[in-house]
C-alpha cells in the first residue's frame, strides 16, 4: 500500500511509534486517503463516515472545522461550505495505525450531517440473525428528516453524486 | 470505483434506493471492501475502524458477532477468535451510500478492542487550532491500557502486522 508523507506531519517510524508514540503520521492509502469518522460531541451518536487527504486533514487540525476529500467529486470540501451544516471539532482523536481519526463534533445549521436531511447518515437498521439475502429489509430508524434536501441543494439531477 | 454484488445482498438500484430505500446493497470498493465502525453500544465510545468483505460482512448479519477482512493479513478474521475479545452486535446500522456501517457492540473479554491493550483504538487526541507540523504532540488520552498484548498475543516480532 502506497504511503504519502505530508510536510505537515511526521514521517512514520517504527511500528510501536506509530501505533503508541506521541508523533502523528497518518497511514495514507493508495488514494491519499484515511478515513474520517464524525461522532455528535455531546451524545456519541454516529453522523457520518468520510474520507480525508492530507490537506482535508490539516485544515480540519488548524481551523477546528472539519474538511473532507470527496472521492464522488474528486476535490477538498468543507463541510457546511453548501449547506451550512459545519461541523466544529471538540476533539480529533486518531487511531492505532493511523488510517482513521475520529472527530467529536458540533454540527451547524439544523444539526443534520446527512445530505438526505437526516441527522446521521446512518439512519437505516440492518436485521441480525439470518444469512443476509437480496430481499433483507432495513428500517428507518431515526427521528426523520431534519431538511428538506431539494430546499437545501435544489432538485437533484439523476446524474448527481452524493453531496455530502 | 469498481462494484462488487455478493449474492447475499441485492444488486444496486438508483441512487434514491441505494441512499433511502429499504434494500441492503453495500458499495464495496475496488479492493471489495466497505468501512466498518464499531462502538460501544451503551455509551457510544468509538472502539475501532477496520474493514469488511461481503463475506465477513453476511458473517457478521447472520451470527452477531463482527467479523472483518484484515488488509494486512489478506484474510477473513473474526474480532476475538485469538485475543478473546469478541463483538457481539446489538445493532447494525448502514449509511446513506451504503460503503460503510456502524455497528453497536459489546464487548467480550477484558473489554478492549485495541490490538495494543487499550479501550479504543483512538486513545490518542490531536492538538487542535494549529496548522500541523512533524513536532505536533499526541497525547494518550485515554484510562490506560486493559490488558497486556505481550500476554495475549506473545511478544510481538518486528515484522508482525497489525493484530487487530
Amino acid at each position: 500500500m502506497a504511503e504519502t508523507v505530508s510536510p505537515a506531519f511526521a514521517a512514520p517510524g517504527s511500528k510501536a511509534e506509530i501505533e503508541e508514540g506521541e508523533r502523528l503520521s497518518p497511514k495514507f492509502d493508495a488514494d491519499g486517503l484515511i478515513t474520517a469518522v464524525a461522532v455528535d460531541a455531546d451524545d456519541g451518536t454516529v453522523l457520518m463516515v468520510a474520507h480525508m487527504n492530507a490537506q482535508a486533514l490539516a485544515l480540519t487540525i488548524e481551523t477546528g472545522e472539519a474538511h473532507y476529500f470527496s472521492r464522488s467529486r474528486g476535490r477538498l470540501w468543507k463541510k457546511g461550505e453548501e449547506s451550512g451544516h459545519l461541523q466544529k471539532l471538540v476533539e480529533l482523536r486518531v487511531d492505532c495505525d493511523q488510517d482513521a481519526v475520529v472527530m467529536r463534533v458540533r454540527m451547524g445549521g439544523t444539526g443534520a450531517a446527512c445530505h438526505t436531511g437526516h441527522r446521521s447518515c446512518f439512519f437505516r437498521s440492518v436485521p441480525l440473525g439470518t444469512a443476509p439475502t437480496p430481499e433483507l429489509t432495513l428500517t428507518v430508524n431515526d427521528g426523520g428528516k431534519l431538511f428538506d434536501p431539494a430546499q437545501v441543494y435544489g432538485t437533484p439531477k439523476k446524474t448527481d453524486t452524493p453531496r455530502f
